[in-house]
């Protein structure tokens, strides 16, 4: 999938709608429907800007708009559900789970070790579950 | 250049030193001096931490380094200076302006507009400085 | 009630005690009881600068002063056991649970995404608790 | 004005321009204009999220609006310029000068007492610079 | 136990390996294990730069570097396992409980009192498990 | 001078005051001065609850309170003009420039390179400005 993909018309929303289930998979219908009863437009907007405007853009393939997403919030240390919506989001668009772990691990210098300790963990709970050992529990090398 | 052909061996602090004039140029020079009579020990952890060892590793190229450093820089918000740098550092390493400007629009997302606004007239200075137009002076275009 | 109610004199710890209870009611009430024996004078301080001199003031209503403390806190995105303290505090003093939802919304703009979605969620968990629906356990519309 | 006389028609785009002109003024378009060159994209944006969506919405008024913007901007105090055109704001939709300086103030509870001091002296050169004394430069009392 | 005592050669590994043994305990045990399977090479990095380097410098002993990192980590208020592990760090290099309690309220001035909130309670947590009441269970004077 | 000095009796107010002299000298004035026009009642909060109330609790002497000063001001790193009020306040309650050079290299680890290197060059201003060399400029070495 890239980007260029994504931006083949239709209006915003339904845009976004098709970006977000591509990028954030079931994560990103999770945040949408617990929306539902507090704030239904807040859905509308986080389909229609982030996604519907900004991701489709064609100057930046997700790849790298991914490995932007998982630095900043790394680095921000205060968001972390969407830390790990945007880990796997990461591995949705190709990134490896040892390119996410050094974004992750450079954050040390920009945000201090302490960031990049929780990322670094975040990391470890979302790839344990993406990728269970045969043995159907989180294994030591997940 | 690529990661790879900065971690040809040689001592941490050789490395570093390498790294850090390949990837910030002039600017980095420029940090370093400064910091030679307040905390010289701080310069030489400076080339060693973040340029001979993160830097340096192999599992994700330069490009998506810096991708990741501007994003996180302007989501933050307070390191104004360092995030000039990087922008120039982004060009280095072969970002395109239109790259850069992508990324940092997009942390509007997730810092707001206002960190992004900051960003990106970040960009519009380290460009027109570093992309002169023909008259001499900074141009709209630059 | 108006903050011009809460400046009927007495000392500070008298105003910001009274102001606490009506403001935050229960829930400040806990943080005081949870600071008795690790930093009782802490618990004072509390009552004398932000209530008994910052809320007391005659030039802003509470409800400027709710609308202003749940922006920030939603902004900050690091202190979420005090956002839902002012969540209850904003209704407590008058605040629709629309107008505290347009708030956290807002913050989108300042501070990002991710900060309103968390403070979305924390208005939702707040209003489920405080308006609870006739069959005894929160409902989707609460 | 009310954010309602905002909210009557047209599409997103013309809605966010004339609520940009509506509240920041000429700073908003200060900030349209400093945009072009490098993402003019980003300015539609900006017309479009913030004010053609956000602040038109109808269950706030623009006066509680921008009472939780000058309290977010003055709390995380990474924002220095958009706080001033936030200050600048909060006049053009009926804040008096005391209200500000109490929501600034109020922000010591909340993010310490740097981001309450860096705000008010924000506040300080916005009203000089638009209540200006009758003899010419900024007064005292201004 | 003093910073010299620490600094008394051997490889950087080796050095912050004693360094984070004395400091930071069981706990620091307890990070570094949980790297092992997701990125061990920053567990080397954080026994090298942090301990190996930093911590182990001459011009500033132990108990003076503890209150600056408690202070620090309480006032950004977004690294709450890392407060907790530098809560027990103090204790172990001759902190109080009362010197401790003081650092944290302070930082009520300069980060507002949720930041200081949240650290008073972090503190009340791990003095109550390291230092259990006669009867067994965290008593109320812990 | 200790804390112990500073609490012997008087008002908030009073205590404050005194306080604030001491510790922040001229730097201290000229930010109450600073306040007189827009907020003067916030130059009495700063006497009376940073200095009157906290600076002056016995429980932890003004070095030991400047050090997490220093180090939560160059961490939070949104605060430059009160970090540098504090670099000064160090000198003033006997931290030595090594000491205070030492605090803020360690926020590398904490909150990342740029926050120490911003509070490195800020040290390196208020040393050349307190300590000017004999030849009437700042020198090198200073």
């Amino acid at each position: 999938m890239t980007s260029q993909a994504l931006d083949d018309g239709g209006s915003r929303l339904e845009r976004g709608r098709r970006a977000l289930a591509e990028i954030d998979g079931e994560a990103g219908h999770a945040v949408v429907a617990a929306l539902a009863d507090i704030a239904p437009d807040f859905a509308t907007y986080l389909f229609e800007f982030p996604f519907g405007d900004i991701y489709c853009r064609p100057g930046l393939d997700l790849r790298a708009r991914e490995i932007a997403t998982i630095a900043a919030l790394t680095a921000m240390g205060n968001a972390a559900p969407q830390l790990r919506v945007h880990i796997e989001a990461g591995l949705n668009v190709g990134l490896t789970r040892e390119e996410i772990t050094e974004i992750i691990m450079q954050m040390a210098v920009y945000a201090g070790f302490p960031a990049a300790l929780n990322g670094l963990f975040a990391a470890k709970d979302v790839f344990a579950r993406r990728f269970p050992p045969a043995g159907g529990s989180p294994a030591p090398g997940a």
